[in-house]
């Protein structure tokens, strides 16, 4: 079904012998049956691996930007979430999503379980492998925002609710054929459907948590950065990078099919225009950074290729070079804008999450109509407006019955001490004797 | 070879598009020849280069988890043992273990050299280059267990011997179609041939040292942590992260063929079992520690993972998804209790490689017939003992010859040091000037 | 082009299964066009990934390497170089490459356009991917020697004119079928092309810039290491893992086609030069520092194995494993001396990046026709002549035009304040509070 869905703005292909015909959205190709399935497969697991990492990257950035005293809370909660995704994509997300029917709101609460056919095209193994990291990918964005002040357990049921019941609606809502589909929604591998979709859950997080104590002064203005300074540049760094690298599986595998010539060129034009983007996202914050504030801010800079990668998501394969890069540096100039934004509002997104996955995903799934003509603007409004307000009307439900059940928020003493030290026992960083 | 006797619990799953019979261990498919050629060749080498970086994944995991005095070594001897390895599977391993006679117990001294021939469905370069990194892999698990007080030079020798001949002789046994395979033992990528080996062969060498200085008090109990604290936990986060990828190549690699329908299928569910376990050890020793000792242990979480991921190793195949998570559950509680036991025996293994490796691999090799049916718990015993103790007692009395010979203990006064000051002369964290 | 060219030194494994004939360069095969187009396509995607991430692994070899004051800076660095080289490679650097006239000296001033056609075997986007990341290589090479005293502006200018220009222009030379390829000029994958390449125009770059202040005493000895101690080692060595890693794609990838036998089998053998070479690096840069200087020195150990890695990269296939080996070993021992050889001309190269890429470079460019009898050791010599000076020499203009226009150097007080706090603001490691 996403197969479908998804292959609206791709046009051409198709699995069996035929020279020429075909259905709707399957390219026409003379690859065999068999050699088509296995290239399909292949590609849902090499992509599916490399959004894998994209969970390493996430723990790696969100270790760096944090305070040196919650690094060892930050690891706890992106290994203890990818567990728990995949845990629950598994119990019930799947067919939460793919189990809707056609033009509907919501699916069926039942494990998956595999049935594969060589008609389908592609292992359904590969299939559930590569949507599941999709998911895990959503949870990772929301863990950073709410650092150093969250209890650890109510983030993970949190992560399981949004993992194994949120997250899989609304993308039952599209790439399940749900009703966003049928009203013509263009989200080619999830700018809204996961990036905002992470954002907007993080975003009711940050507002029921509060930001860090001390945080914003008596004015409202952030602190001077070196209490809050993040504990390793270095990590945030390799975060970036990881990330970049597995955007490359994120949007080149959501062309969903290798085994074709067309598919082939594809899924080359959506590399390129990924990495295009994400040069854009750079550089744009570098000379913003460098004008507006004197100096160049590397922590802008990477977040600025999270920004304009996230930009290009919506559509990664139909815009020209010239275009991915525009994309993507509107995408990072949202950033350094949409971090100032949150600041006016004394919220306290410590990683950048909110900017870089919610506004970038905002605009970026707004923008889709402008390179693909299949794409409406009506059409990408409803299903941002509603895909927003959904998770973040969800999230923040949830966020409060949660704070009024047991407290969502650790101690101002547990800050002052150090959430490693509260939470976990493990303190990060042992570099001195 | 390796290829028939994995192909054993790799059954039917294929019964479609049989024009072609093939013979026993093959899977049916109509693809032709070459292009199955590439197909598993292509898996070999991608699958190949993800168990490779396994080596850098161990490399941070050990660096982050042993005090902040030791990393410079610990960094030496993991790019060591992976260059040492690299070059004695070629020089004798790889015709060690793969020369063997049908049913025997040891191959032939004779560099590998190349073979290829379409017939034999795969380059013989790519096996190698598959093979090579398992070797790897167990020199890599038990460079960790004895850091901060093992010399540097006869570590590399242990290494050299590890790779060039204890390990391919076990693997001889059983991949090489050796007296292991002709039982009927069954063990799909190596919880015990690869696992257990590198486990067993610590815990030899750890017996041989001695814990470290200080590590136990007069009463035998441990330390309080500070003066043993681990220098980074985001580095055994990434280094965790990157086992936990690497793992989808060391066991769907392990199916030794992509260019069917059936192994496309079979590689897919290799992928979700494997994700499957490891996110089950992550919340089992999440659980279990938060439940036992007041807090969510992070360390026990990744390690957990690992514990997980290698009691799948052995049969990542024929289990359900729910079964899948249950293995690896129990591997990460063994990882924990394990831990527990070793400390009980005053034995300091540094990362908690034995636990992980060691006690999970034999785990998850006797568990084997739960879910596949080709397997008896007889055999599966008769290989997980013959395996470790083989593996003990020879690793047992090469640290011991090596010990007299030039003594393996660096002195009380290197580790009071470092042993990076010692060994290499380079401090690893000149973080503060 | 480039394939044909490159396949010059590919020659004959493949005369089997010649059903079809097919034109010089390509092997000869009976996979299908279409089946044929995806695989050379797949190849370059993944080991184009492969390399990108190579990026990643410039920026942590180098952030461990810098002083911990200087390490947010060579982050920014890294991202911001491999945007800009995304960038200037569509904008320029594709087409002046390969659209030079045969024989000739440069291409055309044009951005690059996607046109692929099934008759060209592979997606012409993903070939300009792959030929992207190469070009990023270049730059991510010189950025760290440079480190601690350079601006941070002038720098990415450089790598403007690095991407965009100098580096195109010499690529075309021999993979765009220019001069140096009509006399038969032999670099596989760029030990010369990329590797001294970069290491030239850093080598121009440290002679203009002068050494950090206080790096040399009065009589030109280097200072004792600690007030310039290396800021991670644990970084260096993922940094290592991760090129190491990378490089299979950098070399198996220069194959630039796997949908063939003899490429599939030609593409094993290039992984299993590349990693042996490393292997010999390594333990030769070991044995050599443990019996000259008394330790065993990690960071040339780890320099060691790029120094084996960039010597094997001229001609990764023809060699036996042995050979391969001998080739590495040398690449470790130069960097040892080469290293040596800086320090005694007062040439700061904070990295150790022209010994590794730029003197390890020349050497395994020379001694392709050793292994390989179709090159000549007249048409190397001239190929490393004519790129090592032209890329200096235009470097050198380069830089010094910049330097007499704005200045290129930070001030001293800048330097003793540290590069991170002037330039990007941002401090990097803020491990203690």
């Amino acid at each position: 079904m996403i197969k479908i869905i998804k292959k609206i703005s791709v046009p051409l292909i198709s699995l069996f012998f035929l020279i020429n015909m075909s259905s709707a959205g399957i390219a026409e190709t003379n690859i065999s049956a068999e050699v088509g399935f296995v290239f399909n497969t292949l590609l849902f697991l090499i992509c599916g691996f490399l959004v894998m990492f994209m969970a390493a990257g996430f723990a790696m950035l969100e270790s760096g930007m944090v305070t040196s005293k919650s690094v060892s809370v930050i690891c706890a909660k992106n290994i203890g979430l990818y567990a728990i995704s995949g845990i629950m994509f598994w119990l019930v997300g799947y067919n939460l999503a793919y189990g809707i029917p056609e033009g509907g709101y919501i699916g069926t609460f039942t494990p998956w379980s595999d049935s594969s056919s060589l008609e389908a095209g592609y292992s359904a193994g590969s299939d559930w492998f590569f949507q599941m990291v999709f998911c895990a990918t959503t949870v990772s964005i929301c863990s950073g925002a709410m650092a150093e002040r969250i209890k650890l357990w109510p983030f993970f049921l949190f992560a399981a609710i949004l993992s194994g019941v949120i997250y899989p609606i609304v993308m039952g809502w599209q790439w399940g054929g749900g009703w966003l589909a049928t009203i013509g929604f263009s989200d080619f591998a999830g700018s809204t459907l996961v990036h905002s979709t992470g954002g907007a859950a993080a975003l009711a997080g940050i507002i029921i948590l509060g930001p860090r104590f001390g945080r914003f002064d008596s004015k409202g203005n952030p602190k001077a950065i070196q209490p809050f300074a993040a504990s390793s540049i270095p990590l945030v760094t390799i975060g970036v990078f990881v990330l970049w690298l597995g955007w490359f599986g994120f949007n080149g595998g959501s062309q969903l099919a290798l085994g074709s010539f067309a598919d082939a060129v594809a899924i080359s034009t959506i590399f390129i225009n990924t990495n295009l983007a994400a040069c854009g996202g750079v550089l744009a914050a570098a000379v913003v950074t460098r004008l507006l504030f004197g100096k160049t801010d590397v922590i802008q800079m990477l977040n600025g290729a999270i920004g304009g990668l996230v930009a290009i998501t919506a559509e990664p394969l139909a815009p020209s070079p010239l275009a991915a890069i525009l994309i993507g540096a509107v995408g990072g100039v949202i950033v350094v804008f949409g971090t100032k934004l949150l600041f006016s509002f004394k919220l306290d997104d410590v990683v950048g999450a909110i900017p870089a996955h919610m506004f970038a995903g905002i605009f970026g799934t707004l923008v889709v109509p402008i390179t693909n003509a299949d794409a409406t603007f009506g059409a990408q409004l409803i299903g941002v407006l509603s895909i927003n307000i959904f998770v973040f009307v969800v999230a923040y439900i949830v966020w409060s019955i949660m704070n009024s059940l047991f407290g969502i928020r650790l101690s101002k003493e547990a800050q002052a001490k150090g959430t490693d030290v509260t939470e976990t026992g493990v303190i990060a960083y042992a570099i001195r004797d």
